[in-house]
């Protein structure tokens, strides 16, 4: 009864995985304060359910935000090397005292380290306010009106779950981030999220001296660029001690770069490098590039085209990040042969968390499968190189944050995985589910269920079988497979990717087409080239394939993607049913209708997807 | 390639499982002949694949129709009590040398003996040739123009599966049925049927001397009566040396019996056995009585009534034959507890292979999961008991003989089970897949978990949660949730059984209502009785409950009821699915097509289903 009580109070979701009652309880002695050391302490003291808690630093274990809990729940240690692991162990602590969690903690010895050192939010946030690919609202960042408690409500979030930086801005950056107005509205921020061991970092132009007309050109190897650069760099961090430095999306998508200037993406990166230097900064440098100098090439080749030769050339503070797939974060793409193909410059991989191609917020999909399929793919030796990930947040001025309430799992997720890729999606799904709506297991098995299910769901409703880049033109949301532009570059058109003709379908990569192939490691090369070795999964992004070949179970390809689209629709349908007649009773009854409307959508968006892209391929077919 | 071959070629389903290519390899030797075991030789000679079998009686084996495989699948011998048994084992030893039979025999010795002595086919067929609640056609029995070829057909298929009886006429029974002109034709028919071990059985109908005008009564306990019963007999026994017996429904749904002249059903039934006891015919009394005696009583209740008070007053030969259900043969019944409650008189289970409720020839349902749920809840020690078991064929002249090519599958799991109730539905619908339509794994795999699916789907959009009965009067197809007609007994409209009003929905049968549990062994009434322990696929047929009920998983009724409904709908969609894009490959044209379009049907046929009774029923929970 206390529980369904519980339940049936109003509940908007502002408070994420959040929402545990106060307590008032727990005694917590540390050995010294700091601005972290006090976030931990009031967090268990106001919501640990045990009567001790010692907070102890310990400077013989790893220098990283690694934390170990000892003791009994009711007289607990927590040591750590940082004030941040500190506060970590207290998140972890909080977590697993929940009264089922999966990860409730026996009285022994845990010890937690991150697998990686940076784990970023990037914000595709624009100075306007406006969000690119933001589906919950506008920009938590209001500049010149910032909402102190909210960012310290975000900055909390995020250090629950071990994210320790946040890119504020949009890397379609504007020259006005780095102005100085600005900049003092970036040290509030960094101010905020201080003590919650979050570094701000910054999207940046790479024309901005230029564009602020500071500078003639923007060069890198022009003195009074670099000059420019330094003196920024010097100017920033006298306000944010901490900076973390720059992320840079150059000569991509229109955007300026050392291209511009027949310099190359290392001369650019290196230069920022050495400004960022003696402070410590990192220069995080996009490898998302394509149209510029291997302009006709397969565009999924280009990264590598375009970095490989590059390797060895970089500043040991520059970072090379990609999106996990060699294309665009459609809902299913094979991991991007960079990972594979840098090997002396440090790689960080740039996950989305916004559901760009995967439904917005409209759709109830659940992205850690679809991580963990990646890092799987990428291989643990490899991952265990790499200085971070970054996560393209799905935040937004939303009440619940994220627009679906179940947006907030991929949040979670990101945070989790970026602390440790090697928890299984389902705990996690199940962790987030207990934390987020309640802990009654029949809700947390069947939701978790649904979870894990979703992705897969997607990708039959969206692009089953290795189709890819069928969406709608710019806001990427329905289908469009018949979509061709003229003006447009034909890479964004979704004629190009599928290429369906009376006869056959798909996109040769293969040693016979584009040849993609080669740019993945020699086993996996050989996999992906042979159409019979191909995983099923991306058959029409590696091959052109027949409508009449027979695929492994027996079934014509064409056989295939009917079934295909018509089980992504049945698992919405089901996934509804679900949630409208099972699930009301678990959940407060505003989360309950937002989802269960979404829900709705998504059953009628997945019947589109099915029925327009059917209708399409099949006059092909016919 | 040969496989795919094999199953190209053009087929309409008449071989059913006996789809056996001729090999004549075998040499089989026997130590004597006769009409059985030449059948049992010519079958082995045409298609088995070893080199010798030898058939071999064996005086000191059981007394029933079982039989002994041994030696290796080279040199195999069978060994029987009876030719009959040899019979049994030889279309044992095809059915096991099927490439990847899952029953495939290892060179050990197998020994198998039927459960029941008696594996009845039940034909409703009438003699002008219709046939109550078949779908598959006209009767294949028929009269004056018997097809001898068709007739062998049958007696084949059901020796190959162990059935080893026909009734051949419908229980509402024709007074002609008994003249000698037609006696002559059951001859006949009895002779192809003889040498498969399969005896003749009639239906009668109990008023026969006095609607033949050769009596003035039907009063059982007259002599005149007793004695045209006695010559009666004696002249069909002259024709059939081994005929059966009588099937008898008396005194219900409008059909004559002892009860017109004030005598019992015990009075009736003793007359008829006492004169066919001279030749070892039984009586099969048919227990489905309602509106007689007992009017106004909760119909499920009536049987129990009436014939538990005769318990022991019956002769020998006098066998009670009931529905599994006390109701009629719905998608999900309670068993019947005249199971329990007559333990002086032998039992017979009469099971409905004909799915006049379950979507008849149109729709995919695999029944055995329904009759292993019945024999379960029966308990294995009464059933240990029982006489035999009948089935209500589902076979007529359509080529394929019943109407659908997976109800194929229900007319071969009721030959199965009769053998033996402990094999399981799962291995009984590969065996079936394999034999019917070929041994692919994955088609196998594929089906038979699709079967498996297929009647809790069926209940799921016909009768969710113990509904009954909410069928279209007379043919039972559709939903007909309003049905009420005042000229029509009550218990015959569906308003009756689910008494809907804006508060609650379902028929009280506990120890508060009708008190029909009573009638259940002491531990099941108790459970039946209990709201909270009632199975919850059983709660509308015991229970009235409201609207806002919290089922064990916390969803209300209402909620619950439009879940199972809807999972219903997307269970036959997904079924199609796979049916359509998926089996193509695996099944021949004709019968891929003649499936498909029935799936097709089946869906639309789930959704008016679930639209008309959630709107129905959505009408009084507003």
């Amino acid at each position: 009864m206390t529980c369904l009580t519980l339940n049936a109070s109003a509940e908007d979701g502002h408070q994420l995985w959040l929402r545990m009652a106060p307590v008032n309880k727990a005694k917590v002695t540390a050995e010294k304060t700091s601005a972290t050391i006090d976030i931990a302490r009031q967090e268990l003291e106001t919501y640990y359910t045990g009567s001790q808690v010692t907070l102890k630093l310990d400077a013989t274990m790893a220098e990283d935000d690694g934390y170990r809990i000892s003791g009994t729940s009711d007289n607990v240690t927590i040591t750590a090397r940082r004030d941040a692991g500190l506060l970590y162990g207290s998140y972890d602590l909080l977590r697993s005292q929940h009264p089922s969690s999966i990860s409730h903690r026996p009285s022994t010895i845990t010890e937690s380290h991150p697998a990686f050192k940076l784990r970023l939010l990037n914000h595709w946030d624009n100075l306007d306010g406006s969000i690119e690919r933001g589906y919950a609202g506008n920009s938590i960042f209001e500049w010149f009106h910032l909402n102190e408690q909210l960012i310290s409500e975000y900055a909390r979030a995020n250090a629950s779950i071990g994210i320790n930086g946040s890119v504020l801005n949009n890397v379609n950056a504007s020259p006005k981030m780095l102005t100085t107005q600005y900049l003092k509205e970036v040290r509030q921020i960094a101010d905020i999220l201080r003590p919650y061991n979050i570094r701000v970092y910054l999207s940046i132009n790479f024309a901005t001296p230029m564009a602020l007309k500071e500078t003639k050109t923007a060069d890198p190897l022009d003195k009074s660029v670099a000059r420019w650069w330094q003196k920024k760099v010097r100017e920033i961090y006298k306000l944010i001690p901490d900076f973390g430095g720059f992320l840079v999306k150059a000569n991509s998508e229109g955007q300026p770069g050392p291209g511009d200037f027949g310099r190359s993406h290392a001369d650019g990166a290196n230069m920022l490098a050495d400004a960022l230097k003696p402070y410590k900064g990192v220069v995080m440098w996009r490898c998302f590039v394509y149209g510029a100098n291997h302009k006709g090439e397969d565009r999924v080749k280009q990264a590598v085209s375009e970095f490989k030769p590059l390797d060895g050339q970089f500043r040991p503070n520059v970072i090379l990040q990609t999106k996990n797939g060699p294309l665009d974060f459609q809902p299913r793409e094979p991991y991007s042969p960079i990972f594979d193909q840098i090997t002396k410059t440090p790689n960080m991989a740039e996950l989305q968390i916004t559901q760009e191609y995967l439904g917005q917020s409209r759709h109830l999909v659940y992205l850690a499968p679809m991580w963990k399929e990646f890092f799987k793919s990428v291989g643990s030796k490899a991952i265990g190189q790499w200085a971070g990930v970054a996560g393209v947040a799905n935040i937004g001025l939303d009440r619940n944050w994220c627009g679906h309430h179940f947006s907030q799992a991929n949040w979670y997720a990101f945070g989790r995985l970026a602390w440790n890729p090697l928890l299984t999606s389902e705990n996690i799904a199940q962790e987030w589910l207990q934390l987020t709506f309640g802990s009654n297991p029949q809700f947390v098995a069947t939701m978790s269920q649904l979870m894990m299910e979703s992705r897969e769901a997607c990708v039959n409703y969206m692009m089953p079988l290795g189709l890819h880049h069928i969406f709608k033109f710019d806001h990427h949301y329905g289908p469009e497979p018949d979509g061709f532009i003229a003006r447009y570059p034909l890479e964004w058109c979704p004629v190009y990717y599928h290429k369906a003709t009376k006869d056959s379908i798909g996109f040769d990569r293969s040693s016979k087409g584009t040849d993609a192939v080669s740019q993945y490691r020699p086993d996996l090369a050989r996999t992906y080239n042979n159409i019979n070795t191909c995983p099923e999964n991306l058959l029409l992004w590696f091959h052109r394939v027949p409508w009449t070949y027979r695929m492994k179970d027996g079934s014509t390809l064409w056989e295939s993607l009917q079934y295909h689209y018509n089980e992504g629709v049945l698992w919405t349908e089901h996934a509804r049913n679900v949630w409208h007649n099972k699930m009301r009773q678990y959940v407060d009854q505003q989360r309950w209708q937002e989802v269960d409307q979404r829900m709705q959508h998504q059953v009628e968006n997945a019947r589109e997807w099915r029925d327009v892209c059917l209708k399409y391929f099949g006059s092909f077919v016919q």
